[in-house]
């Protein structure tokens, strides 16, 4: 071993001590006759000291060290004169007799430190030194924490977490797979898997009774913020359990997580939404519920005063911003211009301020009495001092999704999204399909396991679009942490299921075959869930992407800079495989 | 909750409780109104009663249960009046009051009972069955409860755990590559890891000082027993530690999971051997040692009598099969045929009997006298009734290579190779580099980021093959658990390791530049070790193949009979990734 104690463990207890350390070289400065080294490693920094009048060759060695080498030190613990107390060594100074530098380094191209001065892309490409930073690294270990804690939980609760493989087939329904040329199989590939959603199921059949896994997931998507090509999902099933039982389990993993990694106690039931209801508040199926702003429809109030955008509109809301009257043209130009963009796309904003008088003064007011207004003002029960924000427009789910996200900015303007305050939901009731434009039919809204609900069940024939699903997805702050269903377990349901999803019985052979024939041989009643890791983890740590609590993630082209991956291949390489790289130009 | 309890909870202290079960239809029988049906879940398996008499419509309602149907009842708690001690349910029975038939079974094709009537093939397509007995089950409870072990272990010895990307780049320094075209990245792909070696490298680069991960590995080769496309390493890494320190940390959760698992304290250290001393003694690198048969070097004694094949030998030597001085004529042929199979190879076999009287019984009676072959059982310290197998051959580590497997097989025939004993030692020392004949050049033994021994780093120039490496494996009866290596930490041994194994620089940049420009930027000193966790698995279960401690497992021919994956895809999958796939005929 090349050292006695870590560079964070040495206490003033530890006073006198000789002790050997080894680690990075955080910073090194000269003040007189003597030099001070911060030493580095995972578990903290411990000053060094170097004595000129003491040691003259060995400060002189000392004076040489550049940032980030790695050397080993023996010395003797000292009680420093002026503390430090902010770090947990700040008592303790080493009086060091002995220097071997273990390896030089380069300069690095950014500071290792909390604020670095490195930009994304360069931070990425040096990722191995951006995982020296604390602010990186502690991220990393949150989440080994938050591995071992729901390992420890879902043990307890009698949960096999069992592998399945990465290998496995393509299944077109749903996002796009990433593929692997099979060299003994040739032309054939295998895929990698985008859930272990038919595998777990499998499980179920296999009467395994309790699974989970904490699982890499494939989508070869576009990318974002909070998508990576490769993600992990703490993936869950049970049999002989109803919807209610799987609520419980995994709200009580939740609140095991809050306890063991936030140490924040969350006593109550988490609150339960219809997605109908979230819709129609919120305008989202992940309400952020840190903050108020519900939804007020107002095409009651509105409509048919000559004002002729409300007059054509189908739908007419509003949120009611409280205190935000001071909000000045500027700004309000400005959220007309937020909502706007393209990626939005309404067309203009109608606000109303609530005056100190209590009187009420729009931006339409031509075309409103204050009698009109004061209307409006009780359907949001709105204080003098409040800002109310309405959209409209032809479309009520469109309109909703503008809505909502004004509400969000709003939130984050007016600093309702605190990132140490979690409000946690269900939301619960999905309808079971949704229309698709381009594909024009209905798609599974989840996937085409999901089970609908008994009392429904009748309307598959007469209405599938109402049909609901025992679907559900948990919600903390805005962020779908996590999601499942009830499984169908009945072979005829299925087969219904993939006929509304307008699959031939021979297509949906072909694709689903092993799982509807396993099915024939005793398939109990089973749901489940499966959790974003992710995710959590970005909301523990505060982050607003997920990159940043995954070791080595991709950049939006789905690349690995540092690796430099992907790459082209030898043609040995595509021979054995029988390809041909064909590229468009 | 379609149960109150599981099957294998009910006891005496239960009686008279109204409870309700679920699960599968184990067997049914009737006797004389009665009907006894054994009904099966992950847990265990209870007794439900059906009685003719008291509701002959629910007694009927059983009487077509078939095997394998999902079932729940309601029924209370009865003490059985002949009770099964093969079991821990088997005071019990439950008087069922309800049943509901959840879903019914086909016929399955196999019985699913621990001696199963189904042969591999059947088995493997219908695997979601296989999985329903308790002998495939129990080996996956054994997986689940090692992983469980082995997180505890090295999460208490400060290991995190950090997820390394699956889709990286290509490192062709070593077995074959899976590959995954990239749509984003036109005519370029992604390589799954073999091992993620150079990734946990640089996370020793990055300060993480310790890493762990039950990780996927990936390897296009060809198949065998103990071979799959996809297994899984518990990989570690430790930095400012020697080879020492290593062992050390390893063999204590070897000792741990040996405890935890099987409740066997080990408390001796585990032997270590020499790699040279290993293929001296057993002809392996992981010799077996749960038996003796050591070899002898028999070229003083058998040389030189006129007995050509061995005058001509460069290395005869031979083991002494304890007691088995009784093997028949056709015994002793059966194991020259042995011997001789092609994937062995000798030429033949000389056997020598030590009678009751002590003299000695040679099939080379005619070249060697008594006295001579006296000298040979004193080489072996023979005693009567031994029986001495001898080869001999023209390249000594063939020849070894050839006893070692006739050690192996007299082991077995001898019944010394017991499932249930462990014979654990670590073999070091191995030579940094062997001589690869196909490519006409040496080639790094582990690979090419192992660590010299200081003490050999001067005969890198003179004689690199003779040079042995800061490496190690953790062998447990014949099987390499484990190994790992001291690696290289300076840029400079790392470039002559480089320019030895043929690379040019430039080759080495475009290969594993990002790793070396890594170690410009103060990499510590770092070693590391994997574990295969299948096999350990497979050892503490007593598998022959880890194929069995697998959940789904692909065939020889990398496929997976019950998905049938891989599979072709379809044309615009392959257009999306720019390929054209080619099949020679």
């Amino acid at each position: 071993m090349y050292r006695t104690h870590t560079c964070g463990e040495l206490r003033i207890s530890d006073i006198d001590k000789l002790v050997t350390l080894a680690g990075w070289v955080q910073r090194s400065r000269k003040m007189g006759g003597m030099t001070f080294v911060d030493l580095r490693d995972r578990y903290g920094i411990t000053q060094l000291v170097f004595n000129e009048e003491v040691n003259a060759a060995l400060c002189e060695q000392a004076n040489h060290l550049g940032r980030e080498y790695v050397i080993q030190i023996k010395g003797k613990v000292n009680e420093r004169f002026s503390k430090n107390a902010n770090i947990p060594t700040g008592d303790i100074e080493i009086i060091v007799s002995e220097l071997n530098v273990l390896n030089t380094s380069l300069t690095p191209p950014f500071t290792i430190e909390d604020n670095t001065d490195g930009g994304d892309d360069i931070r990425m490409k040096y990722r191995y030194l951006d995982l020296r930073r604390n602010a990186v690294r502690s991220n990393l270990e949150l989440r080994h924490k938050m591995t071992i804690e729901v390992r420890k939980y879902l043990d307890e609760q009698g949960f096999l977490e069992v592998e399945t493989p990465v290998l496995i087939g393509s299944t077109p329904e749903g996002a796009r797979d990433f593929v692997v040329p099979s060299r003994m199989n040739p032309g054939q590939f295998y895929a990698l898997p985008q859930s272990p959603q038919t595998l777990k199921q499998l499980l179920m059949v296999s009467g395994f009774d309790r699974y989970f896994q904490i699982a890499k997931c494939f989508r070869d998507e576009d990318l974002r913020a909070d998508r990576q090509p490769e993600f992990t999902q703490i993936d869950c099933e049970m049999s002989f359990v109803e919807q209610e039982d799987i609520i419980n389990t995994f709200e009580g993993m939740a609140k095991h997580l809050f306890k063991a990694i936030r140490n924040i106690e969350l006593t109550e039931p988490f609150l339960r939404m219809p997605w109908n209801d979230a819709m129609k508040y919120y305008g989202s199926d992940k309400p952020d519920l840190r903050f108020g702003m519900k939804f007020v429809e107002l095409m009651d109030v509105l409509k048919g005063h000559g004002f002729s955008v409300f007059d054509d509109a189908v739908y007419i809301a509003g949120i009611c911003a409280e205190g935000a009257a001071h909000y000045t043209r500027k700004q309000l130009d400005s959220l007309t211009e937020f909502i706007k963009k393209p990626q939005i796309g309404a067309k203009g904003l109608v606000y109303a301020r609530v005056e100190a008088d209590g009187n009420v003064k729009s931006s339409v007011d031509k075309f409103y009495t204050q009698e009109i207004l004061q209307k409006l003002k009780e359907a949001f029960n709105a204080k003098p001092g409040d800002l109310i924000l309405i959209l409209s427009g032809n479309d009520a789910m469109k309109t909703r999704k503008q809505l909502c996200e004004l509400r969000l900015e709003m939130g984050n303007q007016l600093g309702l999204r605190d990132k140490n305050k979690f409000a946690c939901l269900w939301v619960i009731d999905f309808p079971l399909f949704e229309w698709s434009e381009e594909e024009g039919r209905l798609m599974a809204m989840h996937h085409p396991f999901t089970s609908p609900k008994p009392e429904d069940i009748p309307l598959l024939d007469t209405d599938p679009a109402a049909v609901r699903a025992n679907a559900y997805d948990m919600v903390i702050n805005g962020v779908e942490v996590g999601g499942g269903s009830i499984r169908i377990h009945e072979p005829k349901l299925q087969a219904k299921m993939f006929e509304i999803l307008g699959f031939t019985p021979e297509k949906a052979q072909a694709q689903f075959g092993f799982l509807m024939n396993a099915f024939k041989y005793g398939a109990p009643p089973h749901g489940g869930l499966a959790y974003g890791l992710d995710r959590w983890v970005s909301l523990f740590a505060g982050l607003d992407s997920i990159r940043d609590c995954i070791a080595f993630p991709k950049n939006n082209s789905g690349r690995d800079v540092m690796l430099d991956a992907p790459a082209e291949l030898d043609q040995s390489q595509l021979d054995e495989l029988n390809l041909i790289v064909d590229v468009k130009e």
